[in-house]
C-alpha cells in the first residue's frame, strides 16, 4: 500500500529521445558495459539525508519543504519517513541507500533512548531490504549536528565526547553489520577547528587515530567485511577539517598504521572545495591504493561552500568514471548520491527527477568513459609517454641502484641536453571530446 | 671600493619615533627575546632571486627594471650583481641569504659550461662571505624555468630530465657544502602536472621518491649536515603539484621512508593558495616533527597567486611567531624573505625600504610573540581544555588499552551526556591583541 | 530591575595596560580624536539579529545557544529579549543598535497578526530608548528567511511576493521613523538567482528599480530624513545577488534615477566575498558620491562564506577608517557591528567580550587613521603624483576641449616618451605601520 | 608559396566519425543553423598575439616555444609571422582575425619608429586580406605590456602617459579602419591599481571616462562604423582593474554618458575571474544593452589567474550561445579565441588542433542552443513563470502608478498570504541536457 506521495510508482528506460521527465533516456540497468551490467557498474545509491532530512534550510533561510514526515520528533514520522523512502529507492530502481543514524530516528534526549528508537527502525530497515531488494551501501553515524560535537567529536577537548562517539560508532556499525551493509564510512565534519588559538594539533591527531583504529578493530570483532571507509573534505563546517583531502588522509592512516585498513570515500564536491578537480582525488587514492567509494554531486565552482547539487555536466562525470573503470572498477564501493534538491524545488517529484537527471547523466558519463578504455588511445598515449623509463639504466635508477653521483656523471660525460616533447594537451582533450 | 648602487651603505637601528625611511624602528639586532639576540632568534635572510634576478616581468608585462647587471648572459653581469648583492647584504646587517643556481651565473647553453660558470660564482661567494661574514642560510637549484623543465625535473616522462636534475642538485648541493650552508631546499614547481590526461601519477610519485632518496643518500655521503628541506606548494606554475602542502609532502616523505631525513621549508604565500593558514601549516609540521625553516612574505588572499609580497601585517606575523617559539625557535632554519619589490617599485632604495619594513614587521611579530608566551595566559589556556584527558582512565584510551565496546559500555552504563563548553574564541583573539 | 544575564552592568574604559577581558583598553568615548569624541567619530551600533535572535545554526549543525527567550515563538519572549538587548546596549555605552522585523517579534503566521505583535515591540523600544538614551542607527526588513522569500522579495516572478515586500517595508520604514531611526538599509539577500535557467534578468531589474522607487517616494512622503541605503554583497545566500559590489549598485541606482537618493552600507566581509578590499568599497562609493554608513566585522579569507566574525585586525580596520575620516567622517551613518560571536562561545560574557575586543579594535583603527591624516604625509603623497595633471594643458584635456588627433599630433610632434617613476608602494606601505 | 610551417594547407569537415585530429567532426560552416550558415552563426576569429606572439612563458618559464619568426624584433620577422598567420586563418576556413599593434611589429624605440613599423604590416594586412577573403574582427592596442604603461595608460598619474595611450590608440583605430575592421576593442590591463595607498579613484575615473569620450569622438570624425568594445576583466595584471565586470562597465559608461556609444567584449574567463558564469555576463549585458561580442575561452576554476584554455566543454559552451541566440545571434560580434595552446604544446599542429577542437566545440554548443530555443520548453518555461506580472494591476504597478502604502494596504485588505512555487531546476537542466 503506497503512501502516494510520489506521482510514479516506477521510472522506466525510455531511450533518449524520451520527453517525458520522469523516465531515464540513457540508464538501462541492464546495458552490459565492459562486460558488466550498467546497475552493477555504476552501483548507485540513494541518500537518505538529503532526500528525507533535508527541511530547505540555508545560512538565511529556513525549512521550505513541508512533509507529511516533518518535524523528525516522532517514531510515526520516521515510519512514514521509512516508508516514503523504500517508495523512492524502488521508483528509481537504485540498488543501494546510505544514512546516518540522526536521518532515520527522532533525537529522544538521551543516548539510550535515542539508541532504541535507532534500533526499532533498522528493524523496519531490514523487513524492507528484504521485500524490495534494496541493499544498504553504507551505513555512518552523524557526529556533527548536535551540540555536544560543536568542538570535535574524537578530537574534542573533552574525553567524554570521545567516548560518546565511540559508541555512536559502535551502535551505527552493529546497525550497518546487521543490514548486511557493504561499507562503514566516517566523516570528521567536527573533527578540525574553529580557531587554532585554542587548539592542541598533536593532542587532536592522537585521539583520532586512536578512535579509527578502535573502529578497525572492532570490524574485525564483530566479523564485518565491509570497507572502512573516511571521506575527506577540507573545511565547512569547521574552519580547518582533519580530513583535508585524499593527500592529507593517506598520511594521516600511514602515521596510525591504517593504510592497509582504511579507504577513501571521495566527494566530487569535497575535491572542488580543496581545490581538487575530482578525477585528482579518484586517481591519487588510487595510486596510493587506497580508493574506496564517491559521493557523486556537483559543486558550484563559483561558491565557496558545499552547494551538494545533483551531477548534470556529462564530460566531467566521464573523466571521474574512466579513473574508475581503468583501476578496476568499483569493488565493495559504489556511486552515492551526496545531493540535494535545491530549496527551492518543493514537489514530490522534483526528488524524482534529480536522481533521474543525475543517473543518465552518470550513464552517459560512464558509458563515454567505457568507450575511452575501449578505445585505447587515451591510455595508450600515457603508457608510450613515459616509455623511456623502460629501459634496464633507468629501471635500475627507480630501483635504488644508482646513486645521484653516478648519474650526475652520465649526464656530464654524455653530455646529455634532453630536447623536451610536445605535451599535447589540446590533442588528448579533442580526443576525450570524441567520447563525450 | 662601493658599486655606489645603493643610496646608503648601512641601515641603522633608530628606534620607533625615527620618520627616516631607511632607518629601522622595530629590529635592533642586539635586543635580547626570550634569551637570545633578536638578530639570532630571527635568523633573516635575503632572497637572491627577488632582490637581484627579477627582472619586472608580469603575465601581461615586461621588465619594468633597469639594472646596471641585466642582462643575465655575462660573467661580467654576474660579478657585477654579486657585488651590489652582498652591499646589500651588509647594509641591511642580515646574516643570512639564499640562491638558486640560475640566479647566480648565465645560462652558457650546455650543463658543462654552466656549471663552470656557476662554480666561479661560487668562489666570489666564499671570498664574499669570509670578507663580510653574511652566511648561507640555503641553496637550491633552479629546476622550473628553463624549457627543458617544463614537464617535470624528477616526475618528467623522459628520464634523461630526471638524470639532468640529479646531475644539477648534486652541483648545487656540493656549492652549498662548500659554502657551509646551513640547509638545502627542493621546491619542486614543475613536479606535477598541467593536465590529468597525459599524466601517471604512480609513476610520477616513485621517480620523486627516488630522487630525493638519492639525495638524502649523498647528503650523507659527502657529510653535509644541513638540512634537507622541501617547500610545499599546491600549484602555480603547474595545475597541480605534488607538493600541495605539509600534510601532503608529510604523506610523501613518510611513503618514501624519508620522514626522519627531510624537513619542511614553509612559505606564507604557499600556505595561504593552499587554503591555510601560515600558522597553521607551522604548527601542523611542528607537531609531525618535520618543521624546517619559513619563507617570509605575503599573499594578496583575493589573488589566486603568488603575490611574494614583503610582510607588513604585525598580528599576522606574530602568530606565526608565536608556534614557532612555541616550539623551540629555529635550529638551523631562519625567517628568508622569498619577497619581492612590485614591479613599479623601479628605485634602488625601494629594495632597502622594503627589507626594512619586512624586518621591522618580523621583529615586532617575534617581540609580541614571545611577550605572549612569557605571559603564558594563552597556552595555559589551551593545555587547560584538554585537561580531561590527563586522567588515567582516558590515558589508558589513547594508549590503546580500552575497544570501542568497552568505551560504548561505559557511555551507557554510567549515563554519559557530556555538556559542551564555550570555545572562548573571542576572548582569545582579544588576548592576542593585547600583544600585538 | 536587571534580567542578570550579564556578569556586569557596565564596561568601563581602564586604558591600556587592563588586564580584565570586561574592560575596554583603547575605547574611552570621551577621547577627542580630530575635533570629536571618540563616540562620535565611531557611532558604534549592535546587531540585534547576530546577538539576540541567533542560535548558533550552521549549515551543518543545529542550535548550540541556550537562551531564556527561546523559541521565538510568543510575545514573552519576545519582551525579555529585549530586556536583555537593551541592557547589553547600555553595558558597552553604544549610542545605537540596528534590528529587522523578525529578529524582534514572533512569527505569527499571517501579515497583519506579526505587524502587530511587531508594532507591540516598538512601542517597547521606544519606550526603552527613553530610558536609556540609545537610538536607533537603521531599521531593516527580513525579506530572506521565510520560505515566501526563497525566489526572490522584489525580484519574485510572482507579484503578490513584490506586493507583501512592499508592505513589509512599508512597515518597517514607518516604525524606523517614529523610533527616530538615523537610516533605512535594504539588503536583498534573496534578490538574484539560484540558476539562470528560470530566470529573466531585465524583469528582474524593473521589478527591483520599480520598489526602490517607491520606497523613495514613500519616505518623501511621510517626512523621514534618514538616509535610504542598499548593502551590497555578491553571494549567499543566492547564487547570485543583483547588489553585488558598490559599482554594480551604483550602476543600478543610476539607471534608475536613484544616484541622488540611495546611498551604500558597506560591510567588510560582502566586500572581501566580491573579491574587493574593504577600503576598496569604501573609497570607491566616497569617489561614486554614494557612501552611507558600514557594517564593521571580518571575514575568513580562506572560506567563501560569509562568517560574520568581529574584527580584529587592526591594520586592516585602520584602513577602512582612514578613507572614511579622509572623506569627512561619518554623516548619519555609523559603525554596526555585523559580526556574531562563533557557535561555540556559549557564554553570555561572551557576547560582551567579543563586542569589547571589536570596539577597542576600531577605536585603535580610527585613531591610527587620524594620526595617519594629521601627519600628512600619505595623503600629500598621492596628490603629488598627480600633480602632473594640474597643467593647463592637461586640465583642458579632461575637460573635454583637446581631441584625439590632436593630442596623437602633440606626442609625435613633441616627440614624447614619458619616462615611468617608482610607485613606492613598499615605502607607503612602511609608512602606514607607523601608525598601526 | 607555403611557409611550409604547418603540416596540412587546409582542415576539412570529416563528420563526428572521423578519428582525423586535422579534421572538423562538427563544424561544418556551411550547415543551416536557424536560417544562417554556421559560419556565419559563429563568426570566429583567430587571436593573433596567442598563437603567434605568445612564446610560452609564465610567471617561473621562460619561452618554450622556438618559432622561425621569433624574436619579436625585426621586421623580417615579422613578415614572416604574417605570412604563417594567414596561412593558418585560411587552414582554419576563419572568416577573422584580431590583434594588437604589439603583436604584429617590432618595437623600436620611440613613438613614430614603432609606428612606421606597424603601418607597413597593416598594408601587408590589407593585401592578404584581399588575397584571402579573411577580415578583421577587431583591432586593439596593447596598452599594457611596455613599462610605460606600468601604473596605467588613461588612469596613469603621469598625463604624459595619458597622450601617449591616445596616439596609440588612434593610430590603431586608424588602421582598424582601413582594414575594414567590424569593432576596435579597448582592454585596461592597466586602468586599475596594485595599492590603494598610491591611487586617486576619482582622478583616475575622471581621466578613464575622458579618453573613452575621445575614442567615441574620433570614431565619428573617421566614419568608423563597427562597435567600440571595453573588455572587462577584474584583475591581473593589476591588482584591481576599474572594468571589473558587465556591471561595472555598464555604471562606468553611464556615469561617463556612454551607454549609447559602447557595447562589451565578453570573455569566459574573465568573467569566471569576476566570479561570474559565462552566460551571466552575456545576458546581463544583454538585459543591459551593452552586449557586443565574446572572447571565447575557458578557465580553469581552480587556478585563480588567467588560464586562457581553449574551450571543450560543450554544455557550458551552448548555456553561452542560448543567450546570444535568444538575444538575436552576433550582430558585428563573433567568436574570438582568446585562447593560447599550452606551454608544453610545442608543436606546429598543436595550434591547429587547439583551434580545430575549439571550434568543433562551439559549434556543437551553438547547434545544442539553437535545438533549445527551437524546442521553446526552455524559454517558454520562464516565461510562464513571470505571467502573473501581465496583469493590468501589476504592469500598472511596474509602470510606477502605485505608491508603497497603496500596495501595502492592498496587502492588508485582500489578506494576501503569497504561497512558494517550485522553481523547478533540477527538471531545467536535465531539460537543457537533452539538448547537449
Amino acid at each position: 500500500m503506497s503512501t502516494g506521495f510520489f506521482p510514479v510508482e516506477r521510472v522506466a528506460f525510455e531511450g533518449p529521445d524520451s520527453t517525458n521527465p520522469l523516465a531515464f533516456r540513457h540508464y538501462n540497468p541492464d546495458e552490459m558495459v565492459m562486460g558488466k551490467r550498467l546497475e552493477d557498474q555504476l552501483r548507485f545509491a540513494v541518500a537518505y539525508w538529503h532526500s528525507f532530512a533535508y527541511e530547505g534550510l540555508d545560512p538565511f533561510g529556513g525549512a521550505t519543504f513541508q512533509r507529511p514526515w516533518f518535524p523528525n520528533d516522532s517514531m510515526d514520522n520516521a515510519r512514514l519517513k521509512a516508508d516514503v523512502a523504500f517508495e523512492m529507492f524502488t521508483a528509481l530502481g537504485v540498488p543501494f541507500y546510505c544514512f546516518h543514524d540522526a536521518d532515520i530516528r527522532p533525537d529522544l534526549g538521551s543516548f539510550t533512548a535515542s539508541k532504541k528508537a535507532y534500533e526499532e527502525i533498522i528493524d523496519i530497515f531490514a523487513a524492507k531490504q528484504d521485500e524490495t531488494g534494496v541493499c544498504l551501501l553504507w551505513g555512518t553515524a552523524n557526529l556533527f549536528s548536535h551540540r555536544r560535537w560543536m568542538a570535535g567529536a574524537s578530537t574534542n577537548p573533552d574525553p567524554e565526547v570521545f567516548a560518546y562517539a565511540g559508541a555512536t560508532i559502535k551502535t551505527c556499525l552493529d546497525a550497518t553489520h546487521r543490514l548486511g551493509g557493504q561499507n562503514y564510512v566516517l566523516w570528521g565534519g567536527r573533527e578540525g577547528y574553529e580557531t587554532l588559538l585554542n587548539t592542541d594539533l598533536a593532542r587532536e591527531d592522537q585521539q583520532m587515530g586512536r578512535m579509527l583504529n578502535m573502529v578497525v578493530e572492532y570490524k574485525h570483532k564483530i566479523g564485518f567485511t565491509g570497507q572502512i571507509m573516511v571521506e575527506p573534505k577540507p573545511q565547512e563546517p569547521s574552519k580547518h577539517q582533519y580530513d583535508f583531502d585524499v593527500a592529507t588522509v593517506y598520511g594521516f592512516l600511514k602515521r596510525h598504521g591504517l593504510e592497509d585498513e582504511v579507504t577513501l570515500n571521495i566527494e566530487q564536491g569535497h575535491a572542488i572545495l580543496a581545490g581538487h578537480s575530482f578525477e585528482h582525488e579518484i586517481a591519487l587514492a588510487q595510486a596510493l591504493g587506497v580508493f574506496g567509494s564517491i559521493d557523486m554531486n556537483r559543486n558550484d565552482y563559483q561558491s565557496g561552500w558545499d552547494t551538494d547539487q545533483f551531477p548534470n555536466n556529462v564530460p566531467e562525470v566521464a573523466l571521474a568514471y574512466y579513473h574508475i573503470l581503468k583501476g578496476g572498477g568499483f569493488g565493495q564501493g559504489g556511486t552515492n548520491f551526496d545531493a540535494r534538491i535545491r530549496r527551492q524545488s518543493l514537489d514530490a517529484e522534483d526528488l524524482l527527477i534529480a536522481h533521474i537527471g543525475a543517473m543518465d547523466t552518470c550513464a552517459r558519463g560512464l558509458k563515454s568513459a567505457a568507450a575511452m578504455l575501449e578505445d585505447g588511445t587515451l591510455p595508450g598515449y600515457v603508457d608510450e609517454r613515459y616509455s623511456g623509463w623502460n629501459s634496464d639504466y633507468y629501471q635500475s635508477v627507480l630501483a635504488g641502484k644508482v646513486s645521484l653521483d653516478e648519474i650526475a656523471a652520465k649526464v656530464e660525460n654524455e653530455g646529455i641536453e634532453p630536447e623536451p616533447r610536445s605535451g599535447k594537451q589540446e590533442y588528448l582533450e579533442n580526443l576525450v571530446n570524441r567520447f563525450v
